[in-house]
């Protein structure tokens, strides 16, 4: 069987009823499509609506399509009943490999060979997670960032067994839907975003756990200081636009020798109770006293401020 | 002599020319201060005229204060004649250890000393600057994020000679004249901020060594994933929110683990030629044909959007 038009697709299954399926599901939905979610247990079908119902404010203010619509959503706590006529799969199961490793071998029996099955991984490797599934060419990780309805980031990667088609099936199709899509060269674990942002995040335990900073002094460290900047430009053409005319040549001709210096600390410090309690109990306080709907519409909120200024 | 009250500093001195003394004149002429600018040759003063006009698009944009005027601003070579009568001094000069301990040396000879004298170093202790200044408890480091006139984070801190009660008076006068001072724990190489950016840059930089990512790659992860999303959060926050009700036990409790993965490269990539290329071609690349001005226009319009925005 020939591949589906990515342009073609309108109905997609979303498997799990977590943050990151019900985001990718609110998303499908404003974006036009048909959604059929798959919860695997009746009783997450109250939270699956509510994270619906949350992600829709900011997907409304940031402009849903005009045939996108919540009712377009179809919910199913049977697999086969779900992947019936679907165009594409975007699956969020939980991140445990053998979990995953059996839905894929379920799914890939089920599911006719020419439709691209995208799993939302963010630790797990493809060449993995296909080991058990009849038809592994067409399984590739399209992994969002969180939250999925907002940031348009999705991580393209395939596994040994997956044929290069449907990876650049899978690049279009994103794009075409409004996500900015990214294949990466190799599997490697953490892909490109998180493993920058894991590089960042050690610093800030190691900051804490020697006393150097707060929670709240590293927040506000990067809000005020090198996020925006980020939010733009990113970290490369940041410090090319930073040099001047001499550019990021400038910056690794003179700064270069200052990679060598032992700044950073080398590897993750030991979780220990107190650093553990250090980084709670210090995100509560910068909290205060809102709720994490509050915390979470207020951040919402600005992010679709963020991604107009950065679109425009 | 005791401290001048912060809230009646009138005239500032800002030492050096390039872009961070360029950027601070700026900033503060907008907030109605009177700057005086030590240049230390005087053809500097073109190269200067124009990062103050650059500087003072985005400021007006952001809001300058009613009596903040660009002719409040007086240029001088003559360094005991830029000190006179000032009421605190932001020293910008190029990061070289002695020539700053042999300017503080005259500076501290020269100022009374109940004046404030903060520095722009990002990469020098202020243990070390003050060693040759005779009146060394009133020197601080107050470092800026690039660009100064933009970017509303300080990071202030004193070396072994300074005294508590000037550190409080600068973090008191930049909180007052619109900045988000931060005062650090320790006096740490790169204080919080840059260690930040560091960890993530060496990351990157390993990346594109090991042909996993283009710079291009990079910047798109960044500026589609993570980087608005820290522009309202942070880094802790963003995943306390981001694990819903649990927080960041949630997060510690089952992802700590994982911390000791080996994910992220332990130590600085060798800085080859090969590297230096990949991460210059790279920039141009992603810059297309645009100036180095349009670049940092652009940048700037889209800082003061994001600003505005976390601000609201």
């Amino acid at each position: 069987m020939s591949l589906k038009d990515y342009k073609k697709v309108k109905n997609i299954a979303s498997l799990g009823g977590g943050p990151i399926g019900g985001g990718w599901s609110a998303f499908f939905l404003s974006q036009g499509y048909n959604v059929k979610a798959y919860l695997h247990d009746k009783k997450e079908t109250e939270q699956f609506a509510k994270i619906i119902d949350t992600a829709w404010i900011s997907l409304k203010e940031l402009g849903t399509k005009n045939s996108g619509k919540k009712s377009n959503l179809t919910i199913s706590h049977d697999l086969s009943d779900c992947l019936k006529d679907v165009d594409f799969v975007q699956e969020s199961a939980p991140e445990n490999l053998s979990l995953k490793q059996e839905l894929y071998k379920d799914i890939g029996d089920i599911l006719p060979s020419n439709i691209v099955i995208a799993s939302s991984t963010s630790g797990l490797m493809m060449s993995d997670i296909q080991m058990k599934c009849s038809t592994p060419e067409r399984t590739v990780v399209g992994h969002p960032f969180n939250p999925p309805y907002l940031l348009p980031l999705v991580e393209i990667v395939g596994g040994k067994k997956t044929e290069d088609k449907y990876v650049k099936w899978l690049y279009n199709f994103y794009q075409f839907s409004g996500k900015a899509p990214l294949i990466l060269k190799k599997e490697i674990p953490g892909f490109i975003a998180t493993r920058l942002q894991e590089a960042l995040w050690r610093e800030a335990l190691h900051m804490v756990d020697n006393n150097e900073a707060s929670p709240e002094d590293i927040d506000k460290a990067l809000i005020n200081g090198p996020a925006a900047r980020m939010a733009v430009q990113g970290q490369c053409m940041a410090f090319h636009v930073a040099c001047g005319e001499g550019g990021m040549a400038t910056n690794l001709d003179q700064f270069g020798p200052a990679l060598k210096l032992p700044w950073t600390r080398l590897k993750a410090p030991k979780l220990t109770k107190e650093l553990r309690n250090k980084m709670v109990d210090g995100c509560y306080k910068m909290s205060k006293n809102k709720s994490f709907k509050k915390l979470a519409a207020d951040r919402d909120a600005k992010i679709v401020e963020i991604i107009k200024t950065i679109q425009n």
